[in-house]
Order: structure tokens, then sequence, then C-alpha cells
């Protein structure tokens, strides 16, 4: 029995999108294990032949499964870029044509009852810049990195590493600091970094800003850094930052005046006041984010606030030539202002990437108006949930991880920003109960599947710590006290990603449901010509894992080793030891 | 047993968005009676007391059903205009809670599995013009409006009304004959005229333009349309013109220059060419619209053709003041041109009105950055079915106008376009198959719904016509043949819906599930104060029409004659004869 309520089509987001120039990608989800198959009928509204509506058939590519949903997927390349299309589902020998007009048992004649993709213009395809997608990004909490130029260290300043990170302690971390490692960012291979504020500001985390067109004193000049992002450029490392713009900090001037003229302050409006005068405490009488007294919201629909940050969204990629803007709390401040700071930056740099924080279902920021990725936090939690605390099955990894790909087009996963960890986790390694296999295997997970993947500065070489201020330990300089072989393994990874096109982004992503109680998850990249194919053991014991497909006649090259054979049998099984994975090319 | 795989919620479009300033409302789908309750959980994500986060429970309201699905909806006021919320559904013993991250047995504990919508922002309420929604339209195909100038017919031009409209005759309608009939429409009561075009262009029905930047001389001067407006604006009348973007006529002049230098014309980017020369016929190798050879397509991407167009949207706005721009073609026409479009004209004229020709689901175009409101056809669609051709039943009809209303936020609903005919299909009192009770009944419909109603010209006084070219009839003048009870009719109609604010739209609607073979449909708009609630009888036969809601003692006025009466009674019927029908308020 077909469950009709169950399937859901709309023309619009995931569901239906540009993909390239000429290709439209269109997806529809029906409830799980009902639908048999799934056929798009289509056509351009206006092709006509003797009286009868010209349209055509295809079938569409069951991509994956949850918990509750089939997905189903199909690439058209409408001749006259107009499309109008609906659904003949199968279930047994049950039948039915799904349209925007609802269900009908035959196809309705009428191109008008139909689904619509009205037009197919180029400059409507979702496009993050393109390097995005091969880049390797490095987090830097800049505090905390390396200390370069003790004379402009802090009042108080910590001996590097002398003790745990607290809220308020500092440790001198700086440019030059960073400047002066560079080499072993080339050396591990990473090709972008992301900093997190370094505007001048109050705390050691600096998102609390108390000057946006000015650097932290703490972490050098602008000359400084002007000469890292040189330095970076020259090196093949993109550079980005992080806007702090849904709040200031307490000692933002504007909010000082406020604090101190009251009702009378020319920059009432730059907040939202609910009364004057101004009451901080558990329950501030103006907006902040969350409720921190010290965390004003500032009103990014005041024209004259919003001229303000677009100015410094400005001023950072036109005079020091960053490549990227982190958005931080993205998701609290208006639509319109994201519109706006997209036209403004990318008019003065058409390829800088604009990276959103947003933790929940963020499509109303993806429509190619406004942000070019999110951080991809369900990513963060399903890798967690399984590969670190086993508290999810490999099934309903694949699962999960399937319904986070199919919740976004294609073009926006391309370029998601995927983390393992950050300064707002527990560091990797201590969410494996310090276990450095799962490390690694996840570290596999994250460079070999789609999006641009970030590692935590630290991670690559075994730092552990507990949720904030744990996680953000000052990076250990001394190699005998690294794990180099960690190191290692995540360099051996960048260096395939970077060498193998399909490992970052070209191709198509699916997940291979596992067999029952497997302890791999595996999923397949494909262009259609050439496919890789990676699998992952999470168990500690050895696992026999099964190819769901079938080999016989192709060149296999099994690209951790290099070595090549030619399939000849139908089937064939990996063997896999603990904590172990595999990556074949075919 | 629940229907998981059929409950759709995602925060975003008509399932969440702002209402007013300090309201959201938030919907859900579930398949039809499946689920007895539905609440909210909801609560502000920052906002814990003791290590629990701080929650709240209030029960949605059941809004109406299709063949399908319940459609669910409440408001709330978060305290702090951010929230995170669930649903907690109910089905007999069973019960679940839906979230972001899925369903549950017990509500999860931690905000961040919870649907978000991250903050309330005013200036993201979707908001049409404030007068929109108290207009009456009255569309005016201006060839056939009213000949008021004999010294600028085109040639050839027929005498009024003497022969039947053909694809390219003309009878020499012009705005002298609007501003003769101006007093006829102040007598009617509309309060807003659509033109259709009226730039210079080839045909009679002026949608090939040759010119966007002058009046078609058939019609008259600028000076004249000027005063045309001036006249409008001081009866209480606002004008809207029709803009034709998508696509241009033959004889525009870029196009007459690439017809004749081909690839060396500066204007080749101008269209979207797939190869030169230019070849007409059935499949023109430029696209067009549809395949019609001399509507080549512009190309609105390219910057140059779009500052021309924008200029086009400024200039008619900026020099002769009008109201409104109705989009021709609007679907196929790229989003961030409507983007583009929408800010340049509200630069100048802040309440002007956008209106879209989109025939299908329009979701993308009313997120509040392109349109204002789109044509509403598939009001047109179940009209035409229940009242006209009786294809539907009363419940279909309900149904299809419940799934109609719940396609969008009803901030939208309160703006959109309704009609009931117009030059692209046949007459009403054809369709009615010339049964005047009909469109009677059908204007009392349109005129008491939520939206703005649009009255194509001639329909108020039983003008017939099949399809184009039929329902382009000369308009009838002469007073005998005219249907002057439908008129009044329609008169009486407009002037009870401006007196009374719920008759227009204040308020929220909901269509009444009708009894088991009931030929009536009703409906009732609340402020939660007061109501009005309308019934309709489709059949020609009496009816007996249950009231399905208790008025005991509550005072009940009846608009259409004034009587008031205390009720005492639990129960009422309504009796009504044959198409008539009843309009309460208490």
């Amino acid at each position: 029995m077909i469950e009709y309520s169950s399937i859901f089509h709309r023309p619009t987001d995931n569901f239906a999108y540009p993909f390239r120039e000429e290709l439209l990608h269109i997806r529809l989800k029906t409830k799980k294990n009902n639908i048999s198959k799934a056929e798009l009928l289509y056509g351009d509204q206006y092709e006509w032949s003797d009286d009868s509506w010209v349209s055509f058939k295809q079938e569409l590519h069951k991509i994956g499964s949850d918990f509750l949903y089939d997905y189903w997927h199909i690439e058209i390349r409408p001749p006259y870029k107009r499309l109008r299309y609906g659904f003949i589902l199968h279930s047994g020998n049950e039948q039915t044509t799904y349209t925007e007009k609802g269900f009908f048992q035959e196809p309705p004649q009428d191109p008008g009852y139909y689904f619509c993709f009205p037009y197919l213009h180029a400059s409507e395809v979702f496009r993050a810049p393109n390097w995005v997608k091969d880049t390797v990004w490095y987090q830097i909490f800049p505090e905390r990195f390396a200390n370069g130029d003790e004379s402009i260290n802090p009042p108080n300043t910590l001996e590097w590493g002398s003790t745990a990170p607290s809220p308020d302690n500092f440790f001198g971390g700086d440019f030059q600091g960073v400047m002066n490692h560079l080499d072993y960012l080339k050396d591990l291979g990473i090709t972008g970094i992301y900093f997190t504020p370094i505007f001048k500001a109050y705390s050691n985390h600096k998102y609390d800003t108390i000057d946006y067109f000015e650097i932290d004193p703490q972490f050098g000049s602008k000359g400084v850094f002007k000469q890292l992002v040189e330095k970076c450029h020259k090196n093949g490392i993109r550079v980005m930052l992080d806007a702090v713009f849904n709040h200031c900090g307490y000692y933002f001037e504007p909010f000082q005046d406020v604090l101190k003229n009251g009702e009378n302050s020319r920059y009432g409006h730059w907040f939202h006041i609910n009364e004057f005068p101004l009451k901080g405490g558990e329950r501030p009488n103006y907006s902040t984010f969350a409720f921190v007294e010290s965390m004003p919201k500032l009103n990014t629909q005041n024209p004259e606030v919003k001229e303000y940050l677009l100015e410094v969204g400005r001023y950072w990629v036109k005079e020091f030539d960053i490549d990227g803007w982190r958005l931080d709390v993205a998701n609290e401040v208006d639509h319109q202002f994201w519109r706006d700071f997209r036209r403004e930056v990318k008019k003065i740099k058409p390829d800088l990437y604009i990276l959103g924080e947003v933790w929940h279902d963020a499509m109303p920021w993806l429509r190619g108006d406004q942000f070019d990725a999110v951080m991809n936090y369900p990513f963060l939690t399903n890798v967690i949930n399984f590969f670190a605390k086993e508290t999810i099955s490999s099934k309903e990894f694949t699962e999960k991880m399937t319904a986070v790909l199919f919740q976004y087009p294609a073009t926006v996963n391309e370029a998601t920003f995927n983390l393992i960890g950050s300064h707002d986790t527990p560091r990797i390694l201590t969410e494996c109960g310090e276990n450095v296999n799962k490390v690694k295997l996840i570290f596999t997970f994250l460079l070999t599947f789609i999006g641009t993947p970030c590692i935590y500065y630290g991670d690559e070489i075994g730092l552990t710590g507990e949720m904030d201020p744990g996680c953000r330990k000052c990076m250990q300089w001394e190699k005998e006290n690294q794990n180099r072989d960690l190191f290692r393994h995540v360099q051996r990874l960048i260096k395939l990603r970077s060498k193998e096109k399909l490992l970052s982004n070209e191709g198509q992503i699916e997940l291979l449901t596992p067999a029952e109680n497997s302890s791999c998850v595996s999923f397949i990249k494909s262009t259609g010509e050439e496919s890789v194919f990676v699998v992952l053991n999470s168990s500690g014991n050895e696992a026999k894992f099964s190819i769901p497909f079938n080999l016989k006649g192709k060149k296999v090259t099994n690209l951790l080793d290099g070595t090549v054979f030619a399939s000849e049998a139908e089937h064939h099984y990996i063997p896999l030891k603990g904590y172990e994975h595999a990556i074949f090319k075919f």
C-alpha cells in the first residue's frame, strides 16, 4: 500500500536545484521501503505534438535511506531549460502519479498539473568558491597556538603550557608565533587557516569585540598581520577571519556611550534596549548574546550599524586580502544583513568564502543569496557518537549521515565545513577516551568525505582537553611530546586527498547500507567514469567487509599502498584489522 | 498508530514565520485523522534553571484538513525573540516528541535537539503594502475598455463592439476612454485598476513590447496617462501596470539590431542565442517565451539588460507615480533580478505593490525579498471547478482551498491577488453556463474571502466570452445591455467589504468542514474578539445549513440586512435558497 501522506517534494531548496549550468537535480522522499520504483515524468510545458504534451520518463535512483525515509535522486538536462515534472511511483502492483495538484491514478495530460522548475538560470547555480572544496582548513585559536613575540605579551602572561587553560588566563600566543610555524603547517599540508577572533577585545577568546577595525595588540600590529597573510598566500594557504556581528563586547565604544549617556546617547538605536537606564544581571533589560550582559546584541537592522559592520567586512578584505569570513552566531542576525554583506564583500573579492555558524537546519541561509556554507555540526555529532562514543550503530550512523546529506543540495554539501572539534567542544582524542586509533579513523573519514575538512590546532598531534576551557590548551611544540605517528597519518591523508580529486570533492557521494551488525561504514564517490570507495572499521576487532557491488573486470587501485589489481571475482571481501580503513579507486 | 513518516515541519516558509513584530506562527502537517492532539514544547535556548532547560507547553489548533493531511497552527510570542521548539503529538495512548533530530518517546532535555527559529527580527515580517488588502482591483485590457479619443485610433479600427474580438483586430480603446468612465468605476466601488500592458507594442494585447519607455500611441500620450493616474488617485483608485520583462517583442530595437547585425551586434548578450544567424520557426535557435519566435527571451542576468529593465521599473514609478507592478511570466526571470527590482522600486515608493504572475507553487518568490504577492490561480481553478462547473464537491473544495491557504504564510495570503477570470481565461459567466446566480455567488466568495480581489472588466455586468480572444470583447456601455442586477450585487458587496474590516483582511481565516453531501461551503474570519461567518449555497436547491459552533449568548448581526439578534439556542440552522449566501458577524 502506497503511503501517500509520506511522499514529499517541493520545487525548491534541497528538493530541486540547478546543479551545473545545464543540469537540474530533483529529489523526493518516500516512506522507507514503501516505494519499489520511482520515475520522473517530465517535459517542457510549451512542447506539444498533435495536441498532446510531449513528455519523457526516466527512473530515479534511490540514494539512501534513514530511519523513516527513502531518498530518491535524479539529474536532468532540460533541453529548453524549463521543466514541468511529476513522479510515477510504484509499489507492488500499485501505481500513482505525484504532481503539484496531488496524486492521480493515471498521469494527467495537462502540464499545468505538474511541479514546475520554471527556468534554469546559470546565475542561480549555488556556487561556493571553487578552491574551497580542495582546501584543508586548520583552526587556530591565536592566544594558544604559539608565542613568537614576548614583547607584546598581555599583562600576567603565563609561561607557555605551564598550567591548564582557564577562562581568563593568558599565554601570549600571537601572529609572529603563527609565522614561526608556517613550515610546520606546510609540512602537515593544510591549505587554509581559520583564525578565531583577532580584533581588539577584552577576553582571551576575543569574542567580545572592543574595536572591529583594530587587531588586538597582544597578537601584533596590522603590519605583522599583513605580512602573515602574504606569507600564507605565498605558501598556498588561505586565511579566514571570524566576524562577530551578532553582538559586540562590553567595551565597544558605542555601547559605552549608551551606558554613559542613556537615552541621550546617539547610539541607542545600535542596540535592542527595552528601557533606560540599562541594567545587566541575570536578565539584562537589553538584548544580548544568550543572557550575557557583557555581550550586547547589535541592531543589524539599523542602517548605521549595518553600514558600520559592512565596512568592517569590506575593510579586512580590501586592506588585508583575507580569503574568508566565518560568521559567529550567524543565525541570530537578520537575513537582509547577510544578503547585503554577501553583495558587498563579493564585490571586492568574488571568490571570498562566507561561512556561517549555524548549529541547526540552515537551509534558509543556503539559498545562494547569503552563505557559501555552514559549519557542519551534525557531521560532528554523528562522528562523535559513532566512532568516538559508540552510542550509535553503523546502520544508524549511515542513516543519520544520509539524512544530513539529503538536507541540502549537493552543491551546498561540496563546500560544507566539516569539523571534528573546535574551541567550543571537547578535544577529539578526549572524546575517543584517548584511543588514538579511533582518532586516526576519524581523520580518515574527515579527510575523505564530501565537504571541506577542518583540523582544530593540536588535534593532529594528540592534544587532549575537556570542554572549554580545557580544549584551549597551549599547542605542544616539543616534538617528543607530540604524537608524530598521528601527525604522519593526517599528513598522509591530506596528501592523498590533494592528489585524488575524487577524495576531495569531485563526484557524487553515497553512503552504503552496512550489513547487519557490521562494525564497518563505507561510502562511494563517483563521477560516472571513476569512483573511489572508502571503508572504515570502527571496531578494535578484525572485520571482513563484503563489497556490495560488482568489480569484475575493473582495474582497482588500492590508494593506500598504490597496488593495482584487476578484479576477476564478482564478489570481494576486504579484510580489515581493528580500526583499519581501506580506500580503493576503480 | 502514529504515522511518523507523514509528519512534516521545517522552520522556514509557510511552516514558521514572523507574523507581526513580536509574534511567530508555527505550523505542522500530519496524516489526516492520525493525531488527536498536538502541543508545542518551546523555550529560549539560553534560559536554564537549576541545570534544566526552561520550557513551556501550549496546544496547537487544527486549522483544517485536506485529502491527506491535517494542518496545525499556533501563534507564539517568544519573550526574548528566540525560539527552540518541538511538537508533542498524541494519538490514542501513544505519544511522541517531534524535533529537528527526529522522534523521541520523551522530550529531550537538551534544547539543541529542537527546531530553531533563531531570532524574530521586525524587519523580517513579510509586509505587503498595507493598502493592498483593502483594495478591490479592476482589470482593464485597454484596447477593449472604452474608446474616448477617435483621433488616435490605430489603422483599421473597427466600430466599438461591432464584431467579435480576434487575435488581431482593433477597437481603439484608450486612456481617454478610461477617464470618461471613472465615474462608473467609482460607482462600482473599486479602488485599484490593473492595466494589462500599455507600452508601445505591435499587437492588440501589447505583450510584445517595442519600447518600454513609450506608451502605445493608440492609448494616448504620456501627458494623458499622467492625467489618468492623477485622476485615479484623486478618486481613491490606485494604478498598477504590467511589466513584461521575461521577453520583449520582435520589434524591440536591440532584437532588431541582432537580427540585422548578427554576431556583430552589440546586443547579442541581451538574449539567449544558441547560434547565428538567428532562425525562427517552430523551434527558434534563440530562447523565447514558449516557442514564440516573435517574443525573444531577455537575458536578465546580463548587467546591461538588468540595468535597462530596472530603469523601466523606476521610470514609471518616479515619473507617473504608479502604485504597483504586475510582473508577466515572472517565474521564468531569475530571482536575483527580482531581488534587485524590489530594492530599486521600493526605494522610490516603499508601498508599491509587486505582483508576480506565477501559476504554480510560488513559495520561492514569496520569502520577503522578491514579490508582495502572486496571482492566485489555484483560487481561480477551485472556484471554477466547484461553483461554476460543479466537478468537485463542497468537501473537496474546502480541502483544496485549505491546502492553498496552508501553502503560504498568513502574511502572504493577506495580499494574494484573487481572480475569477482574466484576459487569459474564459469569462466567468461563460464558465457558469450563463447562470447569473452562480456568478453572483462567486462574486460573494471573491469579495469576502482573504486576499485582494480583482474583477475583470465587464464581468460585473455579465459580459460573456470563451477563452482568448473571446474573453476580450469590447466593454458593454449601453446600460440596457448591462446586467444591472449583477452590477448592484457586486457594488453592494464591495461596499460591505469596505465597511467591515473583517471582510477584507483582518483576522484569521478558516474554512469549515462541510456536512456530508452538503451543497454549502462556509468560512469564518476572526480577530479573537470579533468574527464574521460566510456561508454560500452552491446549489440551485434550498439548503439548511447547520452552524457548526455555538453562538449562544452572542449578539449576531446579519450583515446583508443589518438585523441583529441575540442568540439563545446552542444550535442554529440557516435556511438558504438556491445560490443564496449569508454573512453574519458576532
